[in-house]
């Protein structure tokens, strides 16, 4: 096809659900997105965990890719040039102007995504991670390694499923203060609390949550608040300019709650939900992360939602963002809108 | 102050609540801003409905101004050049690069606001309005205008007291097409129900609205869903590329609501709420305002929202944004938001 597009080469690391999802639509609306942006998308390379990796710098076949992966296989046959085997080698040779982060998070130290972010900020690639871990860990070096580098470090996909939060706040309100913000950004712990409130106890509800895939096999890392708090530092980090750790978050988890309490909190017309808080006070920011009792009618525990967060800011009173029923296409958009960004900039 | 920065001349047509606001924040938070943006503002004009006229090209004393007008005095001592005393000739006259359209809405035309909103875009200036009736009847041909101008034609402030819909939708939903919305829109219905769900009659919660300052001493356009139809017009034009007028709106007002309504709909867990919708059904685009009854936990009728707004798109599922208590800084924070988009796109 002659195009006038400019070539936009991407590297995906790792490539689950939302890696997955991203690439599918690249043929389709995705693309046409990315065409009126001014770039023309090619991925020249995807590394798997249990999948192996494929590099091509002419761009790589995605539905083949996509049919591989799906029958269980190993992406060799698509791979062009010498083996290469791991994360690190593939960050180091792929031809790419844009890292697509996609790692699992480990919650209780962002690595090893933190260092593959930086291993390509260093070599001059643009990063667009769906993980919190590098956001919540290392946000603010990251941030000045890229612009050293003339790079972007992009991260709309981390919090509430690429909901335009940091986009928004970023373009759309010029010159105003977050002075803090409070959420509802666990879905796990939202899902398992409106079932005890229909009279699960908190094993049913959490085996429940586990059979439909929304809670992990291990899902200490939801109900301890691990997650929330991994999240409240990505928000903090990004729209207040700190530079806070998940374990500096005053932390309370939703595994000491019982039946009894979620019924008190309904006779009170109130629920029980995992709420984030952050504030500055006396010049110190504070971010917490624990159950609270909410009115039924509190906007942080309206029916429906997969997030909510409300902005505290100086200029503009509060913006309080909702997510209906969140999804891994919403986090494939938010890449999308993050290379359109990128695309934008060139 | 030897500056590079360039100036922005402002003219502002009208000069009530917000005008006032906004033209008090300059010489603090706004006018930081907008250097930032690298632009000096500059008000070579103001025109009020009763405190005269004054052009000055140099830039008008905006203390002095706040000053004359809150005496009740006329603006008149700050005027250079020859008498001027309409509208019409104003906007002929004024030196300026943006005219700032803060008149009151008539939202049965649009008019005068539709008129004066034309006039500027033609001579060439970008207009800022917060005026939605301009939005509600005319955005489609005023958007052509501005293009053949080149100059833009913005309007953050028309609905939701400035928070940041038009520019999010316009920056960080990229290539997503909103196919419908749901929204509460009109705070003092909202006041009037919930006064009426703690125990007062109709007549007792508007009087009290009335009191308040809330309501209009002539409350039809709020009571009757005039406010609620002329919002949602501007939503569809500005989100959704229609060229739909206030009088095509399916429309009921609250005026039927009696005391036995709202508490049968408590009774129920629910609330009633004056509730806006569009939606494209067999490609024709369906609006209406009407009450609605609501689970107690919907967001739309969450505690403490002076406006809650739910975009449902293709790529990006449901967005909804929320409002806390609104006002007049809010509003005024628009008119900044869009001067800092022209700013920067000059």
């Amino acid at each position: 096809v002659a195009t006038s597009r400019r070539p936009l080469r991407l590297a995906l690391l790792g490539f689950g659900n939302v890696g997955r999802y991203f690439v599918g639509q690249l043929a389709g609306a995705y693309g046409r997105v990315l065409h009126a942006a001014g770039v023309e998308p090619l991925v020249t390379g995807i590394a798997t965990g249990r999948h192996g990796v494929a590099l091509d710098r002419d761009g790589l076949a995605l539905s083949r890719a996509l049919r591989l992966v799906k029958a269980g296989q190993t992406l060799t046959p698509l791979h062009r040039g010498a083996p290469i085997d791991d994360a690190d080698a593939f960050i180091a040779r792929v031809r790419a102007d844009v890292l697509l982060e996609l790692t699992p998070l480990v919650p209780t130290s962002g690595e090893p995504a933190l260092g593959y972010v930086r291993a390509a900020l260093a070599r001059g690639l643009h990063v667009v991670t769906a993980n919190k871990g590098p956001v919540a860990f290392g946000r603010r070096r990251l941030m000045r390694l890229a612009a050293r580098q003339g790079v972007q470090f992009r991260h709309e996909g981390v919090v509430m499923d690429g909901f335009p939060i940091f986009n928004l706040t970023e373009r759309c309100l010029p010159g105003t203060r977050i002075l803090g913000f409070r959420g509802l950004l666990n879905s796990t712990t939202t899902r398992i609390l409106g079932r005890m409130e229909a009279g699960l106890d908190f094993d049913a509800a959490l085996a429940e949550a586990q059979a439909a895939g929304v809670a992990e096999a291990d899902p200490r890392h939801d109900i301890d608040g691990w997650d929330a708090a991994v999240k409240a530092c990505a928000l903090a980090n990004a729209l207040m300019d700190a530079d806070i750790r998940p374990d500096q978050v005053e932390r309370r988890g939703i595994g000491g709650l019982g039946s009894a309490d979620v019924g008190a909190a309904l006779a009170r017309g109130c629920r029980l939900r995992l709420i984030v808080r952050a504030r500055r006070r006396a010049g110190r920011l504070h971010v917490s992360v624990g159950p609270e009792s909410l009115p039924q009618d509190d906007v942080l525990v309206s029916s429906g939602a997969d997030g909510v967060l409300v902005l505290e800011t100086d200029l503009m009173r509060e913006v309080g963002l909702w997510e209906g029923a969140g999804g891994v296409d919403q986090t494939a958009y938010a890449l999308l809108a993050d290379l359109v960004a990128i695309a934008r900039s060139a």
